[in-house]
């Protein structure tokens, strides 16, 4: 396992400090999944009235936890709700006793804190195809009902992390018919990230009060610019959930609220450039910024085409201004693209237009951009409007060395 | 460049012996196009009543000598056929300045061998957008005039190298009509292959007399079981070109035998195998074998799904056997799959049925079939007849060394 990993030379210089969201409360515990001496669960609390959105993995070998959740997102009512995450084991491909673990865990959770088991949501991350030790969750169920406090979603979000290096938290306030509204939310992942949704785990908490469905379409509408247009490895988790919960304790109706929507955005794109930032390996975070295609769809496309090449992503590791591979992604995307009308920068030095280098080009510029933590690479089509921007990382000795030995 | 690489460890022992095929001579030469010190032009040259097929990328991107070949292909005449290929600079993506070095490099090779230009096809590999000094090869087309000769294929095999660390040939020879009909084929490529055709340079000739259009349909369906069922690294090059002549110099006429379309599917799955196993910085040959799926379409999109996984490939090179990370790779595919039917072995060790681990599994036997330098892995997917076969390469340190300093 990864744990003694330095953090990311892309992280943010510490956690943020996180207001408190009325209406949720988090602990977390050790109960050694698979992990030692570290918090490996997570449980948060949220009170009566309390809607819940989610946008779950769309892999056809899903987890049992994902699978339930999806069931139970259906669910409605006057009660609380209840978020419980394990590291360490995913729950996946563990055949009928994956649903058992899931039940388990849920039945604890539901007699610990009064709630319906049906309002008890659950997830597990790491590997995938062993049973999860659900016996070890539920021997420090009581101890996570007795910890829970308004203040310790910190340690939420350390309890969740796999082979992240660092935590990662971001929020948002808003001021709503003159009333302050609070976002808060948390994240893990760092490999395995690629956009079919979530492909990662995230928790977002509001004391607004939103109603269901327009929860949940907020939430599907902005996961589709923020979390399914990033990647680090193009491949796509069994396991992963984005989850959204809105405990209405701020006594805010935020249902329709540009504002909130906008706040929202924030949040997860905050999260989402996180989640790219602790990529497994990353020494480059990349912004990929499409326009001009024939559609939206297709500058997606060409994005994550650019964005998951092997051959882009070294690369940029390698600090080399390797516009060539840039043209051949875009070549094989399957979108639109015309070779002759292509126009490819590196941050403000345009490297290529209509077909071939940009007479103004000088290497030794774009290659001291490279340099940078930062990468922007801006791609027009000129072939119509269609735009999108997606983000990746680079690709580097840290992956294989992460994942060469993940496991074993 | 990568010039000092040594061998992949999954080269053969050695080029193979190759017989003579009637028709066609060989040369090459150091012309400096980017190298120094070694031969990087080679000039192949065929009788008259030579027919031609050919097979290119999809790319949108691809380069002038592709989209010149593509248009000559449907000429037709009593003359013979000539093929330049240089390493070095794959003159894609320069603008109107790369059709107009084709035209100079095929109307020189036309002069010096008393060709139509029509006949004379040229292909170029190498970094991607930088304009091709065509003078420096035209200069050496009279030193390869004079230089050709029937036995020189091992030298054409060499001067189109790149990244390659071992030259690839293969050849058969089968009885037809009492008579030997003999095929040859070189190849080069080792990274940016994916399958979208052909994603790397392959010549076959053969001195069997085959009609082109039937001469066509067989290149065609062969490449789709073999060049496009193999990837190093998911990328698809905007070059690349599989080319097949048929000499005629045996007077056997071929078309339409069994005998020859087997002889040639051995010859070109032989110089598939060669180019994943030259596949940059690989250390592991797999073989994936997919049944049971709904279609055979179906079948290869999760054959390729898990051959272009990053985090399968990590695995195979860290040699564990994680077949944790192939169900997720046949979740996120996009093709049908139903997680409780799924079966997948190593080897002859059956690691996973019924979705769940098999209850006679023992990690220690499919550790040390992991060891090995070729691995099979094969998935059932227990929905239909569908069927496929794909080959890949792992994942390793190598790949990020040879890509993050190709170019600069």
């Amino acid at each position: 396992m990864a744990q003694s990993l330095s953090p990311s030379p892309l992280a943010p210089a510490s956690f943020p400090d996180m207001p408190i969201v009325g209406g949720v409360r988090f602990a977390s515990a050790a109960a050694g999944v698979k992990y030692k001496d570290r918090a490996d669960v997570m449980l948060a609390l949220m009170v009566p009235g309390t809607t819940v959105a989610g946008v779950f993995t769309q892999s056809l070998t899903r987890s049992a936890p994902v699978r339930d959740c999806q069931a139970k997102l259906t669910t409605r009512g006057p009660d609380g709700a209840a978020i419980l995450v394990n590291s360490g084991n995913s729950n996946a491909f563990t055949g009928h006793f994956g649903q058992t673990s899931v039940e388990q865990i849920a039945s604890a959770v539901a007699a610990a804190t009064a709630l319906p088991e049906a309002r008890v949501f659950t997830a597990s991350t790491g590997v995938i195809g062993e049973p999860l030790p659900h016996d070890r969750i539920v021997a420090k169920i009581g101890e996570l009902a007795e910890g829970l406090s308004e203040t310790r979603i910190k340690d939420a979000a350390e309890a969740i992390m796999t082979t992240d290096t660092f935590a990662k938290g971001a929020s948002a306030q808003v001021e709503i018919d003159g009333q302050t509204v609070s976002i808060v939310g948390i994240a893990k992942g760092s490999g395995m990230i690629a956009p079919d949704m979530a492909t990662m785990l995230v928790y977002i908490f509001t004391d607004a009060q939103v109603e269901q469905s327009a929860l949940q379409a907020l939430l599907t509408s902005i996961c589709n610019r923020t979390f399914n247009c990033i990647t680090v490895d193009s491949d796509t988790s069994t396991s992963d959930s984005l989850m959204l919960c809105a405990t209405g304790a701020a006594n805010v109706d935020a249902t329709g609220s540009n504002a909130f929507a906008s706040a929202l955005e924030t949040v997860m794109l905050d999260l989402a450039h996180q989640v790219v930032r602790d990529g497994e390996g990353a020494t480059k975070f990349v912004e990929i910024q499409i326009t001009g295609a024939a559609s939206d769809g297709d500058a997606k496309i060409h994005g994550l085409a650019i964005a998951n090449s092997p051959l882009v992503k070294t690369a940029l590791a390698g600090e080399d201004p390797n516009w060539g591979r840039i043209v051949m992604a875009i070549g094989k995307s399957g979108a639109d693209a015309d070779r002759d009308l292509l126009s490819i920068s590196f941050g403000d030095v345009l490297v290529a237009e209509k077909g071939w280098v940009s007479p103004n080009y000088r290497e030794e510029e774009a290659a001291a951009l490279m340099k940078q933590d930062e990468i922007t690479i801006k791609v027009d089509l000129g072939l119509g409007t269609g735009q999108a921007t997606v983000w990746t990382c680079d690709l580097t000795h840290g992956y294989i060395q992460i994942n060469a030995d993940y496991r074993s």
